[in-house]
């Protein structure tokens, strides 16, 4: 058994976990698109120039599951999580372009004990994630269930 | 250039879409979570089944990534599309497990024309995924924006 760092009730509002950098590449955005989201603007150079993109540019679900993964590592496979049921809210507040280097920086927003499961509560959080000029280029929040030390 | 089919003047509400059936492989669900989503249930059957989600499923990320490429097949890439500001709600329903096929229905929520940008309008779009059962795994409601017909 994995050990559980992060319990419910190390999960108040407020507290913040940050995301290292992370460049992003061509070839992580073409790949990905060719996939999942095979617009011109996230294949080739060309045509995100061309776009008002202004270049190469990642899919916005591409920074989602990118973000995903940072919330991974920082946080979610140290803790007693029992998944999520869905996203509140995304923002893609500017391009992701090839060579840009993301930080992120993510936050309780809300915690709440379920009446309908003992021994969970709903967390709420918001994730920002930054380019290296500091512009914020997308949010997230979303809810996801934890178990609690306590009942554990 | 590409031939236009689907223009704002296209897609008013009560429009719907349906996307062909689609398998999920054991593979693919590994793939992903490999690189996005790492946590133990999306990368083994034997951890999903000893979990609430009852075998090896896909990152609810994953499952948004294939809805929007059967939206880019079925509609985006033939329209005048100008990209998508962010997502307004996603809701986790049911687990999509190895093996599942899964189905859906787009249908067009709302469509607007901007004030602040003329010969463009926005359209919310709705998704509702469905497995071979008839469940509803998945919906997913977003904006995006599209060019005008008669401003083009």
């Amino acid at each position: 058994m994995k050990e559980i760092k992060y319990w419910y009730e190390d999960l108040p509002p407020g507290r913040i976990f940050t995301y290292p950098e992370r460049q992003v590449t061509a070839e992580e955005i073409i790949d990905f698109a060719a996939e999942f989201d095979p617009q011109p603007f996230h294949l080739s150079e060309e045509a995100g120039r061309a776009s008002i993109l202004g270049g190469l540019a990642a899919s916005g679900w591409h920074t989602c599951a990118i973000t995903m993964r940072e919330f991974c590592d920082t946080m979610l496979l140290s803790s007693s999580s029992e998944g999520a049921p869905g996203i509140d809210l995304v923002e893609w507040r500017k391009p992701v372009l090839a060579g840009d280097r993301l930080s992120g920086r993510m936050e309780v927003l809300e915690a709440r004990e379920l009446r309908s499961r003992p021994g969970i509560g709903l967390v709420r959080f918001r994730h920002e994630i930054t380019n290296q000029r500091g512009e914020t280029v997308m949010i997230m929040e979303h809810p996801a269930m934890f178990r609690m030390r306590e009942a554990s």
